[in-house]
């Protein structure tokens, strides 16, 4: 078996104030906490942005998961209240980059968008490409393998202050709101990324086998047209809503206008996601255009 | 044929600001008027909060659908911005209870909730059941009668300062965001709607039909259960999730919370709606209880 022991995991709810599964999970785990204890490593629970989950919005003054790059986190007296915050959790959980950060954190997202139960990782690191692998392996349909490379200094995401970063973006779910459904399957999720941490760290995990896994590598984003107001000037094409991960093909159409004209597709075969998510409406992302690799990946039972 | 002539048409969008399916399509005729234009009457076309929608949020300081309301309307020298507004709307298409006002209000909303395309009346005027219940003729599937009675003079809700209000209700739709399917349909409907008044003017409709139409009647909101500090203590149970409409019967699931302890509903059968409604987080209201009656209709074709 590759790679060191885990010794400390940390489970991140609320970097979104309205990402709701991630901080109903949390807020339980606090008053449950042998729900996430294991003998082979610590658990640390943090809700990471306490004054937008109070107001029930995405952030106050800046999106907190765009403020863990290395220059953020080093920026002397910042007087933002999220870039202040991120400072605080990367004393707490890093420093990043350093030999003293937290070995993995697990951030619990929400979208809009289909995103199933999406496993977003940035770097190929062999427990959490097996690990995610293993979660895909036991629900195809379920999980999805989302691939975004960057140099972890200048990755701006909050577990990207840890030795191994996993977002965990469940959708879809209006933000503001909590699906049953998602919540009990993500509490789920969290007991089998805890219980394949546990083997890992004990060399108990069962029944190796090498499969080649889809991988959705992260390509490029893409806007809606604009009007002049900055409003989106079309919507996302019908056939494209909630068919995140589905094949967009040359010549498919890709977003329709008010008056029912649509503007096609003219690239290559690509694997859009987020699509239509909310919060990037505002970001000038109207998905997310990824490729589809396969990579040969050793999993276990889960 | 019963009832007087419609002289005047509004068409509202954006009573809340983040609810766009009805800003744009208001935008959308704002600049193509000839769309909603008709002989018999005259159409005009509003976006009810301006500046709600650019912030795209509901409201701004108080939700406007809750303003219009007769002692509300009446308040001397109001200091929020949406009951000013709302006072700009009474003048334009009231006032409210007089002779003058506008002979029927169309108001377009979404909803978090999967209520299809609902049909909100708050009275059982002849022209407005027949309307709905022609669409409902069209396609039961989609559509859905709404009965919300209220005296006029107490009823908060924008359409009701006209003499016949019909609120579409349009969902399952993340606020922020705009799904081309529904826009598409709506625009369709919207159609429809100023079609079927052009021939309701003119005596024009076709193939009259006695029909018994279920009609979905407000029996009470419910709330979740709450925490001390207000944050709702569990969740919609997953057999309700995106099922309004569909009865509920005593000893099903109402509630799940986020150890997994079920809530059962111990009343009689029920027709839930709003279910998991994000605006309605804060109104206390974890989904409205409607009973289902039948009523017959004459209804023509659409």
């Amino acid at each position: 078996m590759n790679g060191d022991k885990i010794k400390s995991v940390a489970i991140i709810g609320g970097t979104h104030g309205n990402e709701l599964t991630g901080v109903r999970l949390v807020e339980h785990y606090q008053s449950h906490p042998t729900e996430v204890k294991r003998s082979s490593f610590s658990t640390q629970l943090i809700l990471a942005n306490p004054m937008a989950i109070q107001k029930g919005t995405r952030y106050v003054e800046k999106d907190l998961n765009r403020c863990f790059a290395s220059a953020s986190l080093n920026q002397a007296n910042p007087n933002i209240l999220e870039v202040c915050r991120a400072q605080e959790i990367n004393q707490i959980l890093g420093p990043k980059g350093s030999a003293n950060c937290c070995d993995f954190i697990v951030d619990i997202h929400n979208s809009t968008a289909c995103m199933g139960f999406s496993l977003i990782i940035s770097r190929l690191d062999p427990m959490l490409t097996s690990l995610c692998a293993s979660l895909w392996r036991k629900e195809p349909q379920l999980f999805k393998l989302y691939l975004m490379p960057e140099s972890s200094g200048d990755a701006p995401y909050l577990p990207t202050i840890s030795k191994r970063d996993l977002c965990l973006e469940i959708g879809d779910q209006a933000h503001g709101t909590v699906r049953a459904d998602f919540y009990i399957r993500a509490k789920q999720c969290i007991a089998e990324i805890l219980d394949f941490t546990e083997k890992w760290n004990t060399n108990r995990l069962t029944t190796p086998q090498e499969l080649e896994v889809p991988l959705y590598q992260q390509w490029k984003n893409i806007d809606y047209p604009r009007r002049p107001d900055g409003s989106p000037a079309a919507m996302i094409a019908p056939n494209l809503q909630f068919k995140d991960y589905q094949p967009l093909h040359y010549g498919e159409p890709l977003f329709i206008d008010y008056s029912g004209n649509t503007t096609l597709w003219e690239g290559q075969t690509v694997y859009p996601v987020f699509i239509n998510e909310h919060a990037y409406y505002e970001k000038s992302i109207a998905m997310s255009l990824t490729h589809q690799i396969k990579k040969t990946i050793t999993t276990y039972d889960i």
